[in-house]
């Protein structure tokens, strides 16, 4: 880090999102090494002034801190293991996208060849990366963290989630959830209101300030779920809850619209609604999702038997 | 209208949404006659001002202007079938949660009877009644709409859908849709970094700014389907979203957490890459929600054979 343009970086993996990450280094003046499967697409970073390595070997050996984003989880191990007798004291931070059990396999890995781990996760497009707007989760190693941060910040806002390397894809999976979820439920809306003749762009500009503003329940969600008492006074009932997903059920049906993404909502509704909590509030959904520890124990238990 | 107190209404069902209804006109100086099913429930609204009527006639009766807001759609029918002869020349405006098949049955009952109709679909909760940040949908009559603007305009702010007495409804259901799917994506997102003890209210201040900004997102969509090309460059590719869905369905199933909403976003972006879209942009995931002319026309073929 006492290089007067920077820290130097190596970067694996020149995609739209990994160039983007080479690039946004470049332009901050840091020396940047390349490497990339298909050596064409080193090309462009060249020509601005990044040295682009001939294998992966030279790629691993050019610095001490090694960026990889590459294709998955199987290409990481692909591309390292053959080199990684020699990465003993290098630092690498994983951008691929990954699960969190990939994510703590390739901590252990690491650790186990002397390695310097740092698992992130990357809430951007590629043409975020260089701006505030751009959120990158990490986990894993703290030092790494804390050493790297000069490098990192250059990205994107970072968040440090915790020492489980497996946390930054946890939460960033988690909030992709409610993201690819909601905008199902948005395309389930749109259909509804097209089978009428409504285009998207007017329901888009109906929905948008109402969804929007809906975001404020996730925290009386929250407060009931952490509170623990699904009984709690001032929520809407499951059974209430039931009926209004039933009317949207019904009503796609006959307009001839595919009810899919809100029936398998009112499925898990109706199943606590069987299993006798229909009094309860709606909060309770969270106990179809949420890890079930009963169950382990009970499967503990019959293998007892 | 020319009464100095503005219009006699007649309030049917005083649950805890109709009683708002009643207690916001009695608050603006209105005239209310109110009945329900259980006598005792018009108690507290005497206590405020209103007449309450010992029959659904009388009620009915009392005022030219009678707004429903009654269990269900059979409760309407139930309710209002044995006086129906007596409410010739009378206006509805039907507050009752439906469908919008129900709504359009309804309009077509009561123009049978002689009687004006609106139907209206009440996005807020009782508390909310009285403010401007709740909304009504309206469809049906506009020429009804626009005579009871000033009554309507006391407990909403008022929006006028069209002719069709569906609309309301449908519109409703259709947003009611994205939140409901968006809320179960939260809570199947609090879920997952749930398994690893992280608290449900950490998890919503987190995800809230984030699902908020996402909502940008619909515009996006509604801009690709109005266009009709689901090649339109710039978009996040079926097959790469496909791929993140499958990330999130994993990392669940590994932390022992239910991964049904996700799921049954995934089955339905699978179908399509089945199909041979997996190459274009993720709005095509309208095509799997739509109603189908497509389809329909297929059947008449078959059928034809």
């Amino acid at each position: 880090m006492t290089d007067p343009r920077g820290a130097g970086v190596t970067v694996l993996g020149l995609g739209a999102m990994g160039s983007a990450l080479a690039t946004t280094l470049l332009d901050a003046g840091h020396a940047v090494t390349v490497w990339n499967r298909t050596p064409a697409r080193a090309a462009d970073l060249s020509a601005r002034g990044a040295e682009a390595a001939s294998t992966i070997g030279a790629a691993v050996a050019a610095h001490p801190l090694i960026v990889a984003c590459l294709l998955d989880h199987a290409s990481v191990h692909e591309t390292l293991d053959p080199v990684v007798a020699g990465m003993r004291g290098s630092t690498l931070v994983n951008l691929t996208t990954t699960t969190p059990n990939a994510a703590r396999e390739l901590a252990t890995w690491a650790a186990g060849h002397g390695v310097r781990y740092l698992d992130g996760a990357i809430m951007a497009t590629p043409p975020m990366i260089g701006t505030p707007e751009a959120s990158i989760l990490y986990s894993g190693s703290r030092d790494v963290f804390d050493d790297a941060r000069p490098v990192l910040d250059r990205w994107a806002t970072s968040t440090y989630d915790g020492a489980d390397a497996g946390l930054a894809s946890l939460f960033d999976l988690a909030m992709l959830s409610g993201m690819y979820t909601m905008f199902a439920g948005f395309l389930h809306g749109a259909a509804m209101v097209g089978s009428v003749g409504v285009t998207a762009t007017e329901f888009a500009e109906r929905a948008t300030p109402f969804i929007s503003a809906m975001t404020a329940g996730f925290a009386h969600y929250a407060h009931v779920i952490d509170g623990g008492d699904y009984a709690a006074p001032g929520q809407q009932s499951l059974e209430f809850t039931e009926l209004s997903h039933s009317h949207i059920v019904r009503a796609s049906e006959e307009q001839g619209v595919n009810p899919a993404p809100i029936a398998a909502v009112r499925e898990l509704i109706s199943k606590q609604i069987a299993e006798g909590h229909g009094a309860e509030g709606s909060a309770r959904l969270y106990e179809s999702l949420r890890a079930d520890h009963t169950d382990h124990t009970q499967t503990s238990q019959e293998t007892l038997r």
